[in-house]
């Protein structure tokens, strides 16, 4: 049975969330009342766990994944920048990070008190190497990339940006969480096995079509996922690594559920048909004189009047805007090419009535 | 069409999670797919948002609460202490709680590199104010104490915790996370309406019968939730409160509906069935010559032998002990009294058998 989702989907143009998949639906259903944060008690969701771990290290090219399944894509991005601080027991720490970042990073300065350097990126988006180098110092514990960003779907160069690192005494991480998904089905260099990256998010809540919240936290190294833990009396587990403390069986459950249907095969899929629609609306968007950036990923992003742009919303589309106005159109999994033609024939309603700017 | 539970819950005496109510797993199917972390993009369960935040105002009395739906008191718990730094921007800042706090607040000073002072609890288990008066001082910006301890069930003196924190210019925090949905059928002083406290952790994924993850987070004052926000460039909203990022739709739908099902008269009943459980099992458990702790709110902890308790988990008992090594029973709304009773049958066999020890 299943039961009509409370938002229409189809105009969801802006969201790195989608309709999970009927078999992570039911999974997630199973497992409601379970709780993941004390394994020994619910034993059942904790060997999902594993597996759900052990789906994430076939995907990112990691044999032997050390992390868990967080609430999300900023639980695993300030808890990444944890490890990396307490593991380095530095007095004064620093993160480097391009301007590309996701914004759970500033979160995650605040929070754990971490001073945050961002660097400018290139022409193309990308993490500019020689500025990350000019930034880090003897203080910096962490060095991030992006491997597909949130505002244009950009794939920092992240073998060089993992030299950099290490040359520094830092560690690596990749935020992945939208792009690990998609990213083994492209010639990207962005994976544990491409470069000795040291941690990574990637959301099994995003591209992996899991129900909210599946995010995902590895590690290369058992020791630096083992300086997050605090020992935890009164459960039946002695300790726990994970920023939040009950956690949601249910998406634990449907993030296995999920991988098991869909990796590899479905993925490739879903991404090849969310490549070709974006690669559609770049060109019908460019054929119609707006300014676009080409996408590399399926994410679309266009630079489109307020005036425009505020009527599509009136219209009911639900569309957001990068840092600097763009439009920007994320070809998640339930985004369909009649619901972008639809789209675009709205546009092309504004353009040519009175409302047009 | 109700799906049988992964995990007998029945067997389940140590966990603070329990058996959600069927309005709320209804509720979370519904939304499962839904992002509150966006309330511009998801407007249904944001306005669900809204009503849970209103009905956790109605039991914690506090007529216009802000705050929100969190993963769980551990979110809470670090948020509370993450605001109050940052609202009192003291350059060495140190939080005072009693050794009876929840071990999210040692997760928390780590995370947040704030110092916590432990002082130690009564003999009766709650925390002892002299201490508290002593250990604060000029840099202390948050007071806790706890109303329903995870290893006794006991309330701390609110009140009088709270007019310490004041003197000292600290903000005070409560964590009813367990106690909230039970409290306000007691005696006891607890809530916004019997001090002038700033800050509470409740959660309507334990007592209150929600989905897992509904954590529940209160502020009497805006100035300080807003100290916690953080700007959101590509969302269609435009700042985030909250620690994680993307939220669990289905955690806030549930926690709504659950409170709209069961608040007051549901809870009423629940209470009052599980605290006769309690008592019951405290007098069966003294008249076995445990040695037991009197029960204030539906849990009990009872001084069990090694070889019993190890015997127990064998036969499939999920339990657990308090730091000083108490099996510790928490009555939660799946706990029946035939599952007490079959739990004493098989202590009685073990006293009585060949274990004994």
């Amino acid at each position: 049975m299943q039961r009509a989702a409370p938002q229409e989907f189809d105009r969801v143009l802006s969201s790195m969330c989608t309709r999970p998949h009927p078999a992570a639906r039911k999974a997630a259903e199973r497992f409601f009342a379970t709780n993941p944060g004390d394994p020994a008690t619910y034993q059942a969701v904790a060997a999902l766990e594993e597996d759900a771990l052990s789906y994430l290290g076939d995907i990112t090219g990691l044999s032997a994944p050390h992390g868990y399944v967080t609430s999300g894509g900023t639980e695993a991005n300030i808890q990444a920048i944890r490890a990396a601080r307490n593991h380095a027991r530095d007095d004064d720490p620093n993160v480097v990070a391009p301007e590309s970042i996701h914004f759970s990073f500033q979160k995650a300065a605040d929070v754990l008190d971490v001073e945050l350097r961002i660097v400018p990126v290139d022409d193309d988006y990308r993490a500019n190497v020689a500025a990350v180098r000019e930034a880090v110092d003897d203080h910096t514990v962490l060095v991030a990339g992006v491997a597909g960003t949130t505002e244009f779907g950009r794939v920092d160069p992240i073998p060089e940006l993992t030299a950099v690192a290490h040359d520094a005494g830092a560690l690596m991480h990749v935020d992945a969480a939208w792009g690990g998904f998609i990213l083994p089905f492209t010639d990207h260099e962005w994976s544990f096995a491409h470069a000795p990256v040291d941690s990574m998010t990637i959301d099994p809540h995003k591209y992996g079509q899991a129900v909210v919240p599946a995010g995902g936290l590895l590690f290369r190294e058992k020791s630096v996922v083992d300086s997050l833990a605090v020992d935890t009396p009164y459960l039946e587990s002695a300790s726990q690594a994970s920023l939040t403390g009950t956690r949601s069986g249910a998406g634990v459950a449907s993030a296995a559920a999920a991988m098991r249907e869909l990796w590899p095969d479905g993925y490739r899929d879903v991404y090849e048909r969310q490549q070709a629609n974006a690669d559609w609306l770049y060109d019908e968007l460019r054929s119609r004189g707006y300014d676009a950036v080409e996408p590399e990923l399926p994410l679309v992003a266009a630079s489109v009047p307020d005036g425009q742009f505020e009527s599509l919303r009136d219209l009911g589309w639900r569309i957001s805007r990068t840092a600097s106005g763009e439009l920007r159109i994320v070809c998640m999994p339930h985004v369909s090419r009649e619901s972008l033609r639809a789209f675009l024939s709205d546009l092309d309603d504004l353009r040519s009535g009175p409302a047009r700017n």
